[in-house]
């Protein structure tokens, strides 16, 4: 019956998957587990009974639990899906239940200080394969996800040295089997790259809606009203889960305030240009990101829309 | 036979208009006034050829220009869409052929340096009143325009004291007509208020994909690849008009500098959170902020759909 809903090919890759937590990236986990057949069985926990019941309504996995510890047994694979920050607490409570042999994943954005809070809580013979699928949405809970959140885009696996490569190739089966890419580096070059291309966006982006938020000068309904010059786009991202983004912060801290220092000397250049009227030095700049917005259509991580495709365009508007 | 395309109510709001620059903003206005019937006649004008031969493919007016002294003859309404730094030497070239009883308008995303720079050019008895849909995409020339570019969109005008009401009226009701909703605020708050909602946005958009690009330590694939964790929204409108921004930047000098300086000091401070660990303090920010995109949602401009609606998501994921 499970063979009937598979879109990979060949048998399960796991016999039951753990999914501890029931957010935006657990819920998915759970739908594309199913969807996919690459798991015989899914167990899915919350802490939140409400968010249990909700699970159970939306039927997105085989048995429910609120124990975390009820729920990792039997599993060959579990799967932390909580905030950075909860991952520590989650594996002392769950360590001694976990079946020998199996494997422990989780999907932080965060994997430097994630890897160093979950691995001492791990028994002999588990195996470690940190993960991080690097999707999602401004949307939070169980009603947010969705099975295909991660097909196209890239997950990546810090697996500590002398990791069971059998272990680290079955994860890697699971995310291909999600659609997704998968790629393997550190947990240190992971901390940096996220640095730059999510940690320090959002911080950003959190920043300045929070500065339009306070000014006197201008109003909120102004700022709303007039938000379509380019404000908008920031909201989006300063509307994601902020007990996530917290953690994120608090956890990757070296490698964003490294990231954010520079990012803070380009703006005091760029802060210059406009003071001395530098028209040439902003116009190159503004030349060269161009052609980044450019690569990132052309490999299929964008969107070729203009806005986004926020809007349908009738394609009778475009001629007379 | 326009009526029959008319579809706004009433007789034609302008005999003629004429519309200086078939770009992204021109083209769009020459094909919302056809669509919309409130011009009898549209004279559509750029200093480069190619793009008039392109207008012309489109049938995006009635009647095609490169000289925009040629252009403005006969037009009840002149309306420059060019780069704010353009507009100066535009006027220069135009003033002495505009119809006496004529209104020129704009489209500049600046208002103080532009209506400087415009209105000593015009003669008596010619009508000033300049305008700002605050409405665009990251593309540009006319192939990227479209009828319903300014539908449910903000357009600010910013008259100057003693402009004839009347004038004032008939482009606002070209507005209106284009489906956009009117204000009208001085030059200096218009500045302001587009400095944060729009110009500091663009300005740190530009900003941190500058700083990705230059990095060593990440590379350029890298940076693509992993975009989509946040990146990749700011890389739209740093793809925005490199000309264009040039020139925004150039001329409204002062309050993005201000409005700027303001967003560095709470960078500041948010900078000194997380170096602190100050986890509540982040908490605070990031719940703070969400509540204004729940705001710009409600009040229509922005799409309620997660992640833009970049995905059309296949319902059937949602449950099992």
């Amino acid at each position: 019956m499970v063979e009937d809903r598979a879109s990979h090919s060949g048998p399960a890759i796991f016999e039951r998957i753990a999914v501890l937590g029931a957010g935006l990236i657990g819920s998915s986990i759970a739908r594309a587990a199913r969807k996919s057949g690459a798991a015989r069985s899914i167990a899915l926990c919350d802490h939140s009974p409400e968010i249990v019941t909700r699970a159970r309504q939306l039927a997105l996995a085989d048995d429910y639990f609120v124990s975390a510890r009820e729920a990792v047994r039997g599993a060959d694979l579990v799967v932390f899906c909580v905030p950075v920050g909860a991952n520590a607490e989650l594996a002392e409570q769950v360590g001694k239940d976990l079946e020998s042999g199996a494997t422990v994943s989780d999907v932080g954005s965060v994997k430097g200080a994630v890897v160093a809070a979950i691995k001492d809580w791990l028994p002999e013979g588990v195996h470690f394969v940190p993960a991080h699928p690097v999707a999602g949405t401004e949307q939070s809970g169980p009603d947010a996800g969705f099975a295909s959140l991660f097909s196209n885009r890239w997950c990546i696996l810090t697996p500590p040295e002398n990791t069971d490569p059998e272990a680290v190739d079955r994860v890697r089966r699971l995310w291909s089997a999600f659609g997704s890419n998968v790629e393997i580096m550190t947990p240190e070059h992971h901390d940096l790259v996220l640095a730059i291309t999510s940690h320090v966006p959002h911080l950003i982006a959190y920043n300045i809606v929070g500065t339009a938020a306070d000014l006197e000068e201008v109003t909120r309904s102004e700022v709303i009203k007039f938000s379509a010059g380019g404000f908008r786009d920031f909201t989006r991202i300063a509307a994601s889960d902020p007990t996530m983004w917290r953690d994120v912060f608090l956890h990757n801290k070296d490698a964003v305030l490294e990231m954010l220092g520079r990012f803070t000397e380009d703006l005091t250049a760029l802060q210059r240009m406009i003071r001395r009227g530098d028209g040439d030095g902003l116009f190159d700049l503004f030349t060269r990101t161009r052609a980044i917005r450019r690569n990132i259509v052309d490999l299929g991580q964008e969107t070729r829309a203009p806005d986004f495709g926020r809007r349908v365009l009738d394609e009778g508007d475009k001629g007379q």
